[in-house]
This record gives C-alpha cells, structure tokens and sequence, in this order.
C-alpha cells in the first residue's frame, strides 16, 4: 500500500491520504487556488463503473478526490462486511491509469467513527443521520439501518472533502434519491451527480459484489436486466400503464431462469427479492403510471447467496 | 424588519439575510479575504447572554453571524412554538448596538426544511440528525425529540454558515455537549466554543423565557442556581463524594422555596423537575464522584408554567 500524503501531484502518482488532517491541507491548498472539486466516494474494490464516474467528475471539476473507505455502519451484523472486496494496490493502479484522480482519501475506521462504531444497532453510540421518508422502502426493507448508514458516512466524507460536486452512480438508484434528499434538506452546497449505470457487454450492471459469482453464476446473471428492460419495453410501447400488466414480463423472465438453473441441477439457487415500480421523488409504489411520471423501475435477484440490484428510468434522464 | 440583504457593511447597519443563496454570497466574500468567521446561533429574543456570545465571538473571529432561528424541530405539539417570544427590531438594535455582528441569518422555515416540517414526529420527512448516546438522559427526558431537533438545525446552519468557530451559552450544557461530539463525529471543520452562562446580578440564569415571570415569579427564580450552588460548595469543602449528600442541600433550598410561595398564597406553584449529576462525557448519572471526574451540576424547575433549567461545572472550565 502506498501511501504518499502530502507528495506533490504529477508523473502519474496520487497522494493517498489516512489522515483527515493531512488531507484538510491538501484540501486547503486547492481552494486557494481557486480550483474546483470533484469527489466520487467508493468502498473500493474499483471497477470500470467507479472509473467512468472518475472520469466523468475530471470532466466537471478542476480536480477529483477519490475516497476508499468500507463503511461498517451499512453493514448489518450477517452481511458481507468482513468478507467485502479490498483491494487497493489495484484500485491505486487503476486510478493512475484513468488520469483524472487528483488525491485518494483512505481515512481510518477510529477517524470516521469516533465514539466507535458496532454493528450491533442497539449499542450504536454518536451521531447518525437519517433520511425520513425515503430509508424504508425497497433497498431499505431487508437492511433497515443501511440508508443510515450510508447518510451519516456520506455526510462526514462530504465535511472533510468539502466538494463542489459529487458523483455518484445510477445502478443504487435509491442511495442517489437518498443522498440527493439529504443534501437538499441538510444545505450542503454541493451538486449532485447520478450517471448512467455501467455495465458488461451483455448488460449485467457492474458491481463490486459480480466477483462473488462463479462462471455458472455469471453466465445467468443478467436475468435482472433483461427482466426490468422487458418491464420498460411494454411502458414504451405505451400497451398499458399498471403495474400488473408492465411487471408481468419481468416476472416471467425471472421465474423462467429460476427453473432452468433447478432444471439443469446447477449448483446455486436463483431466487427473487422484490422487483419495484416507485416514483422517482417519494419512492412510493406506483399502481397506475401518470403518462409522464418520473419512475425507478428496479429489482433484487439473489444468485446464490450473491444478492444484485439493477435499475432502469422511465421518463427521467438522471436520479 | 429590516431586511438589507446584500447591503455594504459599516455605518453601524447591519445586513440581513432571509435568503440563504445571498448569504453564501456573502459568505464567499469573506472567505475570498482569507478572514475567519465566528457564528452566534439563536432563536432570537436576545439578552445579554446572547450579546456577550457575539461580542466573545468578535475578539475571536474577524466576522461574526448571528442566525436568528425559532426552529420547529424543537418543539413538541404541547410546547410554546408559537408563544415563544419574537423580537426582531429590539434584536437588529441590540446587534447594531454591540458594533460585533457582521451579519443576521434570517432564514425562512420553507428553506431550512425543503421537504416541510410538522411538530408530529410520527409524519416528519425529510433528513434529521441525532447524536445517539448523550439525546435521551437530562432534557432529554421529557422532551425526547427535542435534541435532534437541535442537531438537525446546527447541522443545517453550520452548513449554510460555514463557520470557522461556533459559539454556545453553557447555560444549555447537554446541548453543549451534544454539539460538540455532533461536529466531532461529523468531523466538522468547526471548532466550538461554550462560554460561560450569564447571569443577573441576583444569579439567576439569562434565559428569553424569562420573559413569561411575573414579578413575584422572578423574586423567587434563584431558587435553583441557589440549590446546585449549595450543592457545588458541598463537593468543594470535601466533604463527601457521595451523590445523595452532595444533592441534600439542593433538594432541601427548592423545598423550602416551594413550601414558602405556598405558604404565601401565591398564585403560581413551583415544581422541582429534576436535579442531576453527570459526567461531562458521558452524561451517565454520578452515584460517587471521582476525585478529579469533571462533571455537570443541572436542574430543571417550572416557576408556573415556564420551565427554567440551570447548570454548574464540577472539575472543569469549559463544555
């Protein structure tokens, strides 16, 4: 792990900061210079997705800080946090071939949370923000603390990196609802930026969690995509405007692949978590579709024990 | 009301602004000049505790901002929202007057809560900070939304303020303490300050619901800096460490007090609502005082109706 804090910029090396002090200085040193930034917050484990938001946010801003930092407060106690992908060397690697990071934030877990942080919710001590209104549904259903947690380590990385924008991507449809909320309510003078998912060739929207699939996996693991693609196909054709009738496909799809892998005896089970149609402001369900409302159409598939989430808009360019 | 927004400073004036995009203009400006700010929050209703804020603040910053703020999230549905006192000319010439106040942070409820605001927990959207651990105990007890009210407002004000210091009455310990690990676990670049509380020359406690005494109220209001101050001198002689003996002398000054303005016929009771001894920390109930434990001496007392609270420091000199 390379850490070059307070390293000048330039010949294709990034200063890595794990002090929130250090960093404030290279921050500091930036505003005097008048020079705008850009901040794309990741749990690491980088791919061409977070690289495209990099790239994008180098576009926009004069300089883009990059943040690595695996949250333990959006993690509940039987999920993933432990064995979540770290990866640095190859996360710094990529970010000095993209050319567009400017500086690596990798605070310390003591720095983040400082009255400590347990995954245990009851025993949690120190200060948490909460979205109200938009936390519990969808996502916010199976992991009732997530939105919490991701709220409250989105408002401290926002107060040290302190950017003009902030980029994140379209696939956590409801986190950028979510964090778009809270920097409206909480008066962040930051604009939001939600670009489009990326994806593998044949659709599969990228993740960290894809490395969780074995080849047999991989190879069924776009039926999420092609099951809400299949939902805004009939909303396009404009054949019918409820629920029923525009999820019926996507519900088809799912449950055709859920048999074949049965069928065929492979070793992992397919099983759906919810497939959703909300409006794209209160995240309500939708019943009946207004002809030009704004609308996350999204869904959860669990592929093993790999649990992914896709999305797609209807009538709405960016979350 | 005078609203000069965006007016020059000098001549003694000083501008207001209720729109909060000609703030941070403003704000821009200063920080364009590389001078520091110090920020004075209030719900306005000014008193001389408040002036000896801005004028501290003054000595410490180059520019000070007072908001005036009478926040919702505070108040509960059974509580003086609307009775609380509003004085905004008396406040604009108090502040004129103190020559120490750069600007007036006016702003209006419909922007420092975008998505509404209702006294009805329940119905509450929108983004809300808490300070877990340190909200329920104290004041916290029979007004239990009342601290999130406050770091939720903090929060929102600090952002909009972007103050290089932030200045509290002592008076207000929890929220003292509140604040202070709110901006520690935010990791706000904000550094607080908790200046002692400001007392009449009998005593009691500056505060704007002291206001709603009538005068024979406001002959007996001492009764509770009276009681923590017998009980403080208790622990300065050395006589015990004890909780129980160390409050005797309190219990028994308020006692006598309410006894008398029964005896007397007056026409309003006085209601002890509680006495505590906390650790500064923590803010857990102190059974046996340590040697050195600094520690937090408070109560609360309704004299009729109005509720006064009032606190002294035990082995420290700030919150």
């Amino acid at each position: 792990m390379s850490h070059s804090a307070n390293t000048a910029l330039g010949d294709g090396q990034i200063p890595v900061f794990d002090s929130i002090a250090a960093f404030r200085e290279w921050r500091e040193e930036l505003r005097r210079q008048g020079k705008t930034v850009g901040f794309v917050p990741t749990m690491g484990a980088l791919h061409a997705g977070h690289l495209g938001l990099v790239k994008n946010a180098r576009k926009e801003c004069d300089a883009v800080v990059v943040s690595i930092f695996v949250n333990p407060a959006q993690f509940a106690p039987h999920e993933d946090l432990d064995q979540y992908p770290r990866s640095f060397d190859s996360d710094y690697a990529s970010l000095v071939e993209s050319k567009s990071c400017a500086a690596i934030l990798l605070p310390k877990v003591s720095e983040m949370y400082p009255a400590g942080i347990t995954l245990d919710r009851a025993q949690q001590q120190g200060t948490f923000v909460e979205v109200q209104g938009l936390s519990h549904q969808m996502e916010g259903i199976p992991r009732p603390h997530f939105f919490r947690g991701v709220a409250t380590v989105v408002t401290k990385l926002f107060n040290i990196v302190q950017p003009d924008r902030a980029f994140f991507g379209q696939k956590d449809a409801q986190q950028c609802v979510v964090v778009r909320a809270m920097i409206r309510d909480l008066l962040l003078p930051i604009r939001m930026r939600a670009l489009p998912t990326a994806r593998e060739q044949d659709g599969l929207a990228m993740s960290s969690r894809n490395r969780y699939l074995t080849p047999e996996m991989r190879n069924i693991a776009t039926l999420l995509y092609r099951a809400i693609s299949a939902a805004k196909e009939v909303i396009q054709t404009g054949a019918t405007n409820e629920r029923e009738e525009i999820l019926k496909p996507a519900y088809a799809i799912i449950e055709e692949v859920t048999k074949q892998v049965k069928d065929q005896g492979l070793p992992f089970e397919v099983r759906l978590d919810y497939l959703s149609l909300v409006d794209v402001a209160t995240l309500g369900e939708i019943e009946v579709l207004g002809k030009e409302q704004a609308a996350i159409l999204s869904g959860a598939v669990y592929v093993g024990t790999t649990r992914l989430i896709d999305n797609v808009l209807i009538n709405a360019e960016e979350l």
